[in-house]
């Protein structure tokens, strides 16, 4: 374990101010101009590949295919970013030109999106590249032209470290603005960060207890701002009585892939399994007891690991199916299973997010009943539905997921979150605090950005992506139409 | 005075569960649908006009021009929602195709913003109509397809009423779901309905402390949600050396007119206005002097008024150039002056907002000392330059306008706001509690939308939206590209 002293107020004080210096400089330039940026970055980490690798292996305990696959998430994510950037749809361009006969008076007005200001980035546990140093938040802010603070996490210091050095040095290769990145380390210059006057934003991925303490800071501020975190989630997959008839085994083998991946360790990890009670659950066992153990990332989420399914084993209404087994740092995966009252008499114990290898199956008796899990549960990142095409319920139970998650599933499984442009990784609360945003997929730039209205401004003084002859060629919705450049 | 009990908690609890049982049906309907309840709204309001305007000018203490130009902005409003409801941009509808070369593993994955649900609306006292039981705010959640609760304004609490009882009447002809819009009563039952498990979102215009107060309860609940609140703000207008010397007279003239505007009961009221040292104010003062009597909108509205004008007037740093004078309910506008160094020593008192006919000149010494004012003021919704095109400062005073408002003007006033597509009414806090957003103009609808995506979900059991063939020809976004229907 890396040890060092934690970055001191008078030294956050400096990071803020630098970051905040830096602010209006990113802001300036044109979308391509950040463009190259985030490519620089990019291409900086896949160089230094064989140096990471080993780091985050070592800090977080994955094998190195995970390893190496993450960080080619990360670097195909920032040079994503610098493609929508180029494409400009994301500034929500608008251009309503003065019109006499508008129903209210109506001078020339025009609409774009600009950055917030200074970011502060809480990074994952889970993933020491992708939603960590330069991962998805960092990424998605830098691309709206914010500058970004990132707090080290604790799990992962060395590649934190390693990671900032790097890409400070390739934003520094390409003149970005000094100051536009930073790292910071201790859990009290995190409160002290999220509180910061300077800082305009936060992005955060981690625990409900964690998130929910640093967004109550963020919103108790003289000047609240806003707070992004991606917090917990159960991600219930339903099984209709059909689907289990006709492809059961093919499901269940599924689930173990999905709910034992990364030794359980996925916020979107299907944490709750809905099946028919005539459901035939010995294969099911079986390949949980014959999974091999593997480390979980540190001794915390050991430590909430061990609770987590201590309340679950101990709980009167379920029954352990499989009994993980610890050996040293590693574990076995645990199966659970109870029914659906049991359930939704105990919603609020067994719906807890147990972050690690362990999952519970409920067994249903009448399929119409799944909608009452409506009620039990909190906002979700995903909801799952395995079904048959002509299944009756199949479009409530899609109608439920849609109240419930930020993504919807039907026969397929919730790990693994595509990085692309409709993609949606946020939901209700406590799944984040943010209902209206994602922190994966394009459109994560939009909680870094806020509109501005030039009213009645002239040609020569007008931003750039506003001006008559649109030099940058952006996208523009021109007088309510459909945009186009 | 009307008075009656106010909503008790268990006629709430009704309001609020018939609200969320009318949210699927809402969301249910396809976005022409809901076009149709807009439009049904809003002709219902317009035939009532003859019954609603003398209620308004009753209660609020306007003219009849007034109110019925504001029920025009308020039918105008409901009716370009429709419109942009039936375009369907606003559904920020995108669909990925499944890519197996894709640099993360792609499953088809498709992209739709989805209504909260039910949202709870606090009209303003300044706008009966436009900002009030069938403003803006319920427009806009109407048109997302969210239930509406108003809280009734006690400052108009006929108007809403009766607003309330047309809006339903005009819902229930067209055959909407019962319980997509309702009106409750009293203080507590505000609070009740902030805090209500069923309210999903909250749209709020008023006081700082007001708003603040309602925020603090939105966000401290076990589940927290949004809180659209447009509170304060005192809009600078910064006149640069160079224009007060070409045409002082008319931009004096034309801030006489703006600031006194209404009795200055105007969010958008420019009550700050930034002039070079040199500059006679004796027209401005003769201005201020003959200005007609008029009277505030209430008692509570007088109260805060006389408070915040004897604050400004009895500062040692401040001199009053205008007295208003008061007889009975009626009041002639203050004009107050400081100089620039009083003000940065003193900003905290001196740029409270102080709603109604008083505002305050400040003279300068050195046009680029303006840029210091960047760090006294708050988030503001309006900054306001009046310059030449060639004047050196110009840029700079704009971008300070930008990182401090929604909306920056040019040789124009703020009072006035264009219901338009790019209009931004909104800003960092205090203007709003929420500077992502704007609460006029068409993309007001995004506040009440979230986005949820659809992963391999067949066609048959897709939202309409984003079926292969679109059959409500929905704009999308494929594969990143620039939207097509």
């Amino acid at each position: 374990m890396t040890t060092a002293p934690d970055t001191t107020p008078e030294e956050l004080d400096a990071v803020m101010e630098r970051a905040a210096a830096a602010a209006p400089l990113l802001a300036a330039l044109t979308p391509g101009e950040r463009a190259g940026l985030l490519r620089a970055v990019a291409d900086a980490l896949d160089g230094a590949a064989d140096e990471l690798v080993p780091i985050a292996m070592e800090e977080a305990h994955y094998p190195e295919a995970r390893c190496r696959g993450e960080l080619g998430r990360t670097t195909f994510q920032l040079r994503l970013f610098a493609e929508t950037l180029e494409e400009g749809s994301y500034l929500e361009a608008a251009v309503d030109p003065a019109d006499p006969d508008w129903g209210t008076p109506r001078p020339d007005v025009r609409r774009l999106l600009v950055p917030l200001g200074p970011v502060v980035v809480f990074g994952a546990s889970n993933f020491p590249f992708a939603f960590a140093t330069a991962g998805g938040d960092s990424a998605s802010a830098l691309a709206a032209g914010c500058p970004v603070v990132v707090k080290a996490h604790p799990g992962h210091l060395r590649l934190a470290r390693r990671t900032a050095e790097i890409v400070v040095a390739a934003l520094d290769g390409v003149g970005a603005p000094e100051g536009g990145f930073a790292l910071v380390e201790g859990v009290e210059t995190g409160k002290r960060a999220v509180t910061h006057p300077l800082t305009r934003a936060v992005g955060f991925t981690g625990s409900i207890p964690g998130g929910r303490a640093l967004f109550d800071l963020a919103v108790s501020r003289p000047d609240p701002i806003p707070f992004y975190g991606e917090l917990g989630s159960v991600n219930p997959v339903f099984v209709t009585r059909a689907a289990a008839a006709a492809r059961g085994d093919e499901i269940l083998g599924g689930y173990a892939d999905s709910a034992t991946m990364g030794s359980g360790q996925f916020c979107t990890k299907p944490g709750v399994l809905f099946v028919p009670e005539e459901t035939k659950l010995d294969a099911l066992v079986a390949d949980f007891g014959g999974r091999a153990a593997a480390p979980l990332l540190n001794e915390r989420v050991s430590e909430g690991f061990v609770r987590g399914l201590d309340a679950l084993s101990a709980h009167p209404a379920t029954e352990v199916l499989v009994q993980g087994v610890r050996t040293g740092d590693d574990w076995t995966p645990s199966l659970l299973r109870t029914d659906l009252d049991s359930l939704l008499e105990n919603a609020e114990t067994l719906l807890e997010e147990c972050f690690g290898p362990a999952t519970l199956v409920v067994t249903y008796p009448d399929e119409r009943r799944l909608l009452e899990a409506a009620g039990v549960f909190g906002g979700q990142l995903t909801v799952t539905v395995h079904g048959e095409e002509d299944d009756e319920i199949a479009p409530a139970l899609l109608a439920l997921g849609a109240s419930l998650a930020g993504r919807v599933l039907w026969n397929s499984w919730p790990t693994g979150v595509a990085v692309t442009h409709a993609m949606t990784h946020g939901g209700p609360y406590p799944a984040t605090t943010a209902p209206l945003h994602t922190s994966v997929g394009t459109t994560a730039v939009r909680r870094f950005l806020r509109p501005v209205t030039y009213q009645s401004v002239p040609q020569s003084l007008l931003p750039r992506e506003l001006r008559d002859d649109n030099p940058l060629g952006v996208p523009r919705r021109v007088n309510g139409a459909a945009p186009s450049a």
